[in-house]
């Protein structure tokens, strides 16, 4: 009997897939003693417990039919038509109806059917630089071009964006162009929200280039400070723009439960790769988010929510000030809402290498080289302020300080 | 502002995704006076609600950290080590630890991790015909090459796949062959299972050829007369075999919940893949089904429920051969447990093309076609006896002998 080995029967997607590294640093997170700025988690302590147990035990008792049987692809008919109701009453996003929206098994899958839909290998599309890893990972085992555009402190350089829209064009690429992806609020790593002079500029290269604008808000209801910015899918057009969200920052995301809206022959499109992606998500989990949403307001609920990560953020950025700020050549975004701040270091770190010494100090991040597809970033690191405490916000701040003093004393 | 349409946009993949025919079959089931043969779903009376109910509550209110929060991608770490107690109290399959199990969303997913994991255009892969529907869909989209083997009452004809390797092995292609598929027990659609002889046979042919036996079997605790024929897997080694399993069909399908099983270093790469797919299953149910699997035995609760199926399987069998048998030509598999049986008309019926003097008569089945790559089944169509009541199956077989007759005239 030959020994058969799994690496002799991988397809080229397989081959292209990489395992997550901030999955392999977040097991370090629990070791004793740890600050850990890595994960993305919220903090259980904002879930509403007693209350999904309580819809959880009545919706398994009452509506099994529908809560322990197979779903419809497309989602939960009610969980879909109170998420139509949120988007109205808090974004006046309106005129949609149970067409135009398909649950996912968490965004995660959505940016999965976005790849499977979208993109062949001499396919093209444009993320920011850096880039949402989920989105990165989702969308590279297709082994699409990428146009990697510079972010800045109000979103994506759209003049760059336009600038390779017009060289396509000019080469006559411009139909291999699938999508521009965005995260609009609060990004994922680097905290900075799309102005909406940059959301209109990008919506008329949509409808000038003709494509997608995937606009991805995990994180819009999140803000902590300022006012909202209408998204980029309420400006424009559905045909042109595919909103995705998720319930996993505003209610929790153990449920795992993604949206999706858009033209409804897009949705369509969706409701078929999802068939053979699983089938449907959970009918239970479906059901319990949309009974919550009827019977509880889930913005008010979130507003303490907001307070403590709020105050979390404030203690993270004065720290920032106080010891960081002392190395030269340091500086770091200043978000209005979401979970991260992107803290640049002078430019000879390696905030990768640097991660030894980071370890060693007890105090964890990611390096900013794994939000790139570009090999850029090295210098940068993302650094979450809503799970640890105040105390350990500043006891973190301060290791950080001490790791990057110990990094450029040995690299000198 | 041109009309972005997004067939313009699609990927060769998308291009290919075919709308399920039973999905769309299934939305007439519902209509008043419809009897329907068509689903493949459980009877949600089976469900254990009750105590489903208790654990809800009970671990949102207690184990909120966990279950209402992100899993790990391998799944949960208490539902994977009580599943792997079940499999060594009740099919004897031991020394296998947390490394060798991934849970996925559903059978589905992994079915669809495979296509990703496995195949590329050039790759070519054994199915069974009539093959599995759900499987169909998640391979062909990757568009690899099948190799059609016919089943047969005592499962696939290994004699035929065996020459189709050899085949394959003098062209130079054997390095092509990525696996074998089967469902071992009570096939669906056909619900046959595959002989002890058989499995042996297959599994030499594994080692000869070096390729996967990927081994579903969803129906297999499902048996509801007959000696238990231990899986391939059992009879494999785990080198060779992968086996997917599900608590669809035992627990209820509303928790989404199928497991692979395999080889570490297999299981490493679903792992990976299933991460872009969909980051974890939700914790809230795989911990849900982890606690059930503590308090009660599934297989004595699961007891009453073949008991129930068993005797609408009798109640089918005697209505065919009442009814049915009248009719030259017909013939129909009698399972030992399972969903479904698969009946065979007369070569001059298309059941497909017989759908609608079905609908006016006011009975649903699913056309043998759809269970085929190679276009053949035309004649065929399956039937699951699990959802209507003795009443129903009996008047359902009656209906359907009728159309069958008036179709025969019709066509004459």
């Amino acid at each position: 009997m030959k020994k058969l080995e799994v690496e002799e029967k991988l397809s080229k997607i397989a081959k292209n897939i990489k395992s997550s590294i901030i999955r392999e640093l977040l097991k370090y997170s629990t070791q004793p003693g740890m600050i850990s700025f890595g994960g993305g988690v919220p903090d259980p302590e904002t879930f509403p417990r007693h209350e999904l147990a309580e819809i959880a035990s009545k919706i398994v008792e009452e509506e099994y039919r529908i809560t322990l049987q197979y779903s419809t692809t497309e989602g939960d008919p009610v969980l879909r038509e109170e998420y139509l109701k949120l988007l109205e009453r808090k974004y006046n996003i309106n005129n949609l109806d149970l067409e135009n929206i398909v649950i996912t098994t968490g965004s995660q899958q959505a940016l999965d059917l976005i790849g499977k839909i979208f993109l062949d290998e001499e396919s093209i599309c444009a993320v920011s630089s850096p880039v949402y890893l989920g989105a990165a990972s989702a969308f590279s085992i297709r082994s699409p071009m990428f146009i990697n555009v510079p972010l800045e402190s109000d979103g994506m350089n759209v003049e760059f964006l336009e600038k390779q829209l017009r060289n396509l064009d000019e080469k006559g690429l411009i139909n291999k162009f699938k999508f521009t992806y965005v995260v609009s609020n609060f990004h994922n790593p680097a905290g900075v929200t799309l102005s909406l002079e940059k959301r209109k500029k990008l919506l008329e290269l949509a409808w000038k280039y003709n494509f997608y604008i995937i606009e991805d808000d995990p994180y819009g209801a999140l803000r902590y400070e300022g006012e909202h910015i209408p998204n980029i899918f309420k400006l424009g057009d559905i045909e042109h723009v595919i909103l995705l969200n998720t319930f996993s920052k505003t209610l929790c995301p153990g449920l795992r439960i993604g949206t999706v809206i858009g033209d409804k022959n897009v949705v369509r499109k969706f409701v078929m790769a999802k068939q053979s992606a699983d089938l449907c998500s959970p009918a239970l989990t479906q059901r319990l988010a949309a009974r919550y949403l009827q019977k509880y307001d889930i913005f008010e609920k979130l507003s303490r929510t907001l307070e403590l990560y709020r105050s979390k953020l404030t203690t993270m950025l004065k720290a920032f000030e106080e010891f960081l700020g002392g190395i030269e050549g340091t500086d770091w975004t200043r978000p209005q809402g979401g979970l991260f701040t992107w803290v640049k270091l002078p430019e000879n770190v390696d905030t990768m290498d640097m991660l030894k010494i980071a370890m060693a100090e007890k105090v964890l991040y990611i390096p900013g080289e794994v939000f790139h597809i570009d090999e850029k970033g090295k210098n940068y690191m993302r650094v979450s302020f809503c799970l640890p405490s105040h105390e350990e916000i500043i006891e973190g701040v301060k290791r950080l300080t001490k790791v990057v003093k110990e990094y450029q004393k040995k690299s000198r």
